[in-house]
């Protein structure tokens, strides 16, 4: 069975979070005059409120709710945490929208574009529509298609999450592949029958942390950029 | 309150579906060797079809049900009542698919691509999510988002299906302006609080119907192409 689209991870794999989120941070706290550990505030941003979010919304212990949702609650929780004061509701709501304005990785862009030749292109990312279609404009992404857990009603590493989406874009689960820098997210795609492409992004969560890059060996393609896994697919 | 997003009708307002449909309709009678009236059965497959399973869907006469599945029950009766026979289960889903390959009106191309530089650009359409992605490969249209009856889980006019595509794209209805041909469209979008643009398409009802292109004194905006909206748009 041939493959027709690319469903891609965005947060990491598409787009560089922590360095974005970080400047944003910085800019932040320049403006307000304190001085913060940025880069900490950010992964506990991501890694608690948005990771361990969706999977308090997996099991059930959360209501659904949106990325943005689940960032904000963790931002009120940041903000009160570490004593960033000053902030009206316009502005807090503008920071929490950082994770709509994240930079992609150099390749992305162009790289994405090259597949799109040839494929259908679409998100499959736990992030809401309106911040998957934000962060496009941002970074100047085309896509073909904005898959999201909001539209799935639920988060990945699920299966309905990527049986669905293979199911919205009138597919066979085989005839869809997963794009990602993060095993879990492909071995769970394989489970239901999608095809997975590992993306390692080394430098994800910054320079202090050791990323496991070592593919699975059942991963049907294996990639350093999206340029890379276009060549050998052949586009 | 600013305009941030336009959603477009899809079917006769960014697409000329009579037209693609009949040429299909004509290959098939070549190939089959039969002559049949193609352009009253695209009709009767549309209308009957189509915007007839939508209403009966919104009253509740039939379960909620894809495009592609409405346009399948009907073009099954059609085989049967015009006596089309020799075609196999791929060469009916084939045909069926017909509405996935429409061609785009001339300026639809161009149009919203100029329209995108400004403006998030969505489709909000009863069709489908995988009829619109690849209608959109097919006519090589460029779309911020696929919003779809099949993701709001209701069917234009509902208002619901307004109001869900608004928030999926994280904006207040007063934020986002519907593109229509159709003024049924466009006055159930304002109802619930969305702009109208009018953009009639006198040929889509093809040459010997009378298509109402009297707007509505409430639309916003009424243009004759999609580049004469983009120039009151200031784009």
């Amino acid at each position: 069975m041939a493959i027709r689209a690319l469903t891609f991870d965005v947060f990491g794999t598409v787009v560089d979070w922590r360095t974005s989120v970080i400047r944003e941070l910085e800019a932040l706290g320049a403006r307000l005059g304190i001085e913060r550990d940025w880069a900490a505030i950010t992964d506990d941003w991501r890694y608690d409120g948005y990771m361990r979010g969706t999977n308090k919304v997996r099991k059930g212990e959360l209501p659904f709710m949106t990325a943005d949702a689940l960032h904000r609650r963790k931002l009120d929780a940041l903000l009160a945490e570490h004593g960033i004061e000053g902030l009206d509701e316009a502005a807090i709501d503008h920071l929490n929208r950082a994770w709509h304005r994240l930079d992609p990785w150099p390749d992305a862009v162009a790289g994405i574009a090259r597949l799109r030749s040839k494929f259908v292109v679409s998100t499959l990312s736990n992030g809401n529509v309106a911040l998957l279609v934000n962060m496009a404009k941002h970074a100047g992404l085309t896509w073909d298609c904005v898959l999201s857990a909001e539209l799935t009603g639920a988060f990945k590493p699920d299966p309905e999450c990527y049986l669905r989406g293979a199911r919205f874009l009138g597919l066979e689960p085989g005839e869809v592949m997963m794009v990602a820098a993060h095993k879990f997210d492909l071995l769970a795609a394989q489970k239901v029958g999608l095809h997975a492409a590992f993306v390692p992004r080394p430098t994800e969560a910054g320079p202090n942390v050791t990323v496991d890059l070592e593919p699975d060996p059942g991963f049907d393609y294996v990639a350093t950029d999206f340029h890379d896994l276009a060549a050998q697919l052949g586009v």
